[in-house]
């Protein structure tokens, strides 16, 4: 592999959410890995210490905040603090899942605007730039006080679902919001794709996915999203394509949270395989994202010293 | 109650940590209570909504950071952030017990100095000052952007000790840099006081307390600390003077943290009751905190608008 003009100055950091995916994301950047000691304490206070010295380097710090949210989260930023205080250069977070990137507005009076204050977080604790993987919300990016890109695993995704002999398969997001992975994963796959209407109540909660007429009879059918946190959404659309007469349904996500029962659900509504990434470490992380994140933490390394 | 002359345009935030403590203060204060609507999303994210409104008043919100510290922190954060985003004037965090103030410098190389992140995130959420009590490190507190003050809440556990027989008890604290607490609960109880040094392995976290000889034959002994987390310092401490003698030993503190099996720890190694305060909340908290942290509050408040 030909080395990049910029490698040797960078490193990684295995935060203690993801150290699978830095250590896969170090290979791909050839960059050093620097480990992390993570502790608890008896009182339920969170320690970590980098087992290496950053001084004067580039540092990428590689850690997911999917659920114990606030814990991952609370140890990123002590990393990042971490990471300035002794002396790194430029810091990266590499976040591949942004947790409370869902509340990007105030729905309704008094609400906290709980994304925002993330990224307000991160520049804080002394953050020079954000890469985060299929963010749910582009517009809570450019609300960043610092350079931050989300990229898309859609292209991993698809390349292994094509390997899963679900090439032509109609691919079907169950939210319009979401309709671009949908056309990404359809572009690899060589079918069609669609979506479908739904809203939230944003008192209740409640969602309702309108039931559309899909041309899916007797065909494979993949349902994108970006997120299956209890599985419900997915499960609504499985049953809608399967009453439809869809053969095969799976299920694909770059992040799969899956609340208590998400897995279940989905598979009592017709769903036979679920594919998700590393980006959220579960049992159906059967993708990497560290091609995509490579990508993105090139992309703001490349950015000037003085831009970042 | 004579009415002061900053009350009436104060605010205090009932926190969903400390949400009888806030009700308390408010009442110390004459000030309105706005209440926080708080849930946990299916996937592990926090959600907080302020019940009332906060344009162009001064706010001290409440909420203490015992455990789940990282939650509690958060949620602290969000409240600060969203009562400055929709217009409060000063916000005041009042934050009885502050999580990770005992990690307030770097004891080992590529340590995180947790504690005074914590002061960063809170100035960066948009705080402008900080009242805590009996805060472990004032030293820490000196490392904050904003006005920060740490009460004591000595003197209300001492009059709770007064009342439950213990006058001339001799007070002892299991550590000497707690001493000035033991003093002052040894002037309102009328007997003495003395200290143990304790001394602890950075690496390992091994606690050593000395034996030496005190004056507590036949008589009570008071054992005072900030912090009881595993119990494990005071059982030490009444170990030895009940080897000594001593009759009835009481342990007193600000923060029950009470890590899993703390109070049995206690009570095996002679220890006949726990007092501590609604700093955190607990079953041993027999004493509020709230005329202290009025005090506090009051004290930041006074400084001009320019200093805050």
């Amino acid at each position: 592999m030909r080395r990049a003009t910029w490698v040797g100055s960078t490193i990684v950091v295995a935060g203690p959410a993801s150290p699978s995916l830095a250590a896969k994301l170090a290979e791909a950047l050839e960059a050093r890995l620097v480990e992390v000691e993570s502790k608890l304490f008896p009182d339920g206070e969170s320690y970590v210490r980098l087992k290496g010295g950053v001084e004067g380097e580039d540092v990428v710090i590689v850690q997911s905040c999917y659920q114990p949210q606030d814990k991952h989260l609370l140890e990123l930023l002590l990393l990042i603090d971490t990471a300035k205080d002794v002396g790194a250069g430029r810091v990266v977070a590499a976040v591949p899942y942004l947790a409370y990137s869902r509340q990007d507005k105030r729905f309704l009076e008094g609400e906290a605007v709980s994304g925002r204050l993330i990224l307000k977080l991160m520049s804080a604790a002394g953050a020079d730039g954000l890469v985060t993987v299929d963010v749910h919300s582009e517009g809570l990016l450019r609300q960043a006080a610092m350079p931050a890109v989300s990229v898309s695993a859609a292209p991993l995704l698809a390349s292994y679902l094509a390997s899963r002999g679900l090439k032509g398969a109609f691919v079907l997001s169950p939210d319009r919001k979401r309709e671009a992975e949908a056309r990404l994963v359809a572009e690899v796959l060589g079918g069609e794709h669609s979506y479908l209407e739904k809203t939230r109540d944003r008192v209740t909660g409640e969602v309702r996915t309108e039931v559309r007429r899909l041309p899916v009879g007797g065909r494979d059918v993949v349902v994108v999203d970006d997120i299956i946190s209890t599985g419900g959404t997915i499960a609504k659309a499985a049953s809608i394509v399967k009453a439809q007469g869809a053969r095969r349904v799976v299920a694909a996500c770059t992040h799969p949270i899956l609340a208590g029962g998400a897995l279940e659900r989905m598979y009592s509504a017709g769903v036979e395989e679920v594919v998700g990434t590393d980006a959220v470490e579960s049992e159906v992380s059967k993708v990497t994202v560290a091609p995509a994140l490579a990508q993105g933490v090139r992309r703001l390394l490349k950015l000037s010293r003085a831009s970042l």
